[in-house]
């Protein structure tokens, strides 16, 4: 077994990026929702970015292949936090990418306000109330619901961690639209960028990526959708392109 | 000459219904927007429908090729009130749609509150202080700018004539899309569907189509998006369906 590795663990290639990312099926897995924010968010050159609701670590892996900013990754979940460190390793990251074990709400009392260039964060997507199964993991269940990080709250967060013009990435459903942009505002991240994903071409979207400047100018755009699949169920060649790189 | 027309008028074909509308290139033409407002609006086979902004009736005429409904269609400018008036006698439509020469802020007084079906709306785009083209005819001027009507105003005077569980249908640029939610939202019009409308693949959305209920449920969803023309600048076949009805 792979020094690197615990119980159930794999290392997984991540993808187009010529690096490895450590995952279990039973614990917790990045989704492609995590791959489409980290192409997405308009990152620095430079500079300091944080994204919240780590995980094990997808979305600042990803982002040390886009920029040579210092990366710092926030994950509530000490297992999470452990497969994120051991990634980071294992790449060789730890010299760009930090990882914090801590709760979103308090993470800009800790790392400062007003002091980063780039915010990223795919939050848990479902209401709590929303949870019914109850053979859910508690890692699984932490992750995907609002049990502990409502989306307000961290909408909140990226807002006070983000310089003035820093920009402020999330990706979430479209039926929580409404609640986001009114988020956003309310904590001075003006909506510029958004994109829809369909699932296939006829389809309602089932992702929204949105992106807000800190004190920006009212203008939002909205960039072409993207398809995942085709409709013989492979994936389009947009999605392909993004995953492997072909 | 028609004894229908005056002046530049020309009698135009209603595209894919069997229908005929008064047009003028110098007063007012009909535009795409108001082609895919109507088709997207969610109309009640029966009841009342107002439209607001109505320009040359385009809306009131596409509508009453798909309900049974009475249509009451409001217009600010009396030239294009007489035009939309001489379209709906030219169609035989008197017994279906009713003009209104009247300010949509005030035509709640008038017409009555909490009375219809669905209400839709083709205001006027571009902010006041946009209106740049001095050549430009006060009738295009007042049909596309924020001179006589906000986007707020139209929406609460939407919010107004409707009933409970009652649909409100806009089109707008999709820059102004916070401001399209948050005025329904204030005036109690949950959004519920959504279309975006891209001029080609690969480019950005310009067009937004939206619908809100009356007191309704949270719950938005992003329809497929429409393209208008192909890479050849054809219109697609999804658009020419519409139009031509092929």
């Amino acid at each position: 077994m792979n020094e690197w590795l615990k119980e159930d663990e794999r290392l997984d290639y991540l993808l187009a990026e010529d690096l490895r990312i450590i995952q279990s099926p039973s614990v917790f897995s990045f989704s492609l929702d995590a791959v489409l924010l980290s192409r997405f968010v308009s990152v620095p050159k430079r500079g300091a970015v944080v994204d919240l609701c780590s995980g094990n670590g997808a979305i600042p892996l990803f982002l040390s292949a886009r920029t040579k900013a210092e990366i710092i990754g926030v994950e509530l979940q000490p297992r999470l936090y452990d497969m994120a460190c051991r990634s980071i390793g294992y790449n060789q990251l730890e010299h760009q990418i930090n990882m914090v074990l801590g709760d979103v709400k308090e993470v800009p009392n800790t790392l400062g306000v007003e002091k980063y260039d780039a915010v990223t964060c795919n939050p848990p997507y479902f209401l709590a109330h929303e949870l019914s199964d109850k053979n859910i993991s508690e890692y699984h269940a932490i992750a995907r619901h609002e049990l502990h990080l409502t989306l307000e709250e961290a909408v909140h967060s990226a807002g006070r961690l983000l310089k003035q013009g820093g920009k402020a990435a999330f990706v979430h459903r479209p039926s929580r639209l409404l609640d986001i942009v009114t988020a956003m505002r309310a904590n001075r991240l003006e909506p510029k960028r958004m994109q829809l994903i369909y699932p296939k071409r006829g389809k309602e979207a089932n992702t929204l990526l949105i992106e807000g400047i800190k004190d920006g100018k009212p203008d939002l755009k909205i960039l072409p959708p993207l398809y995942v699949y085709e409709d013989n169920n492979e994936y389009t060649e947009e999605i392909r392109a993004i995953l492997y790189g072909e």
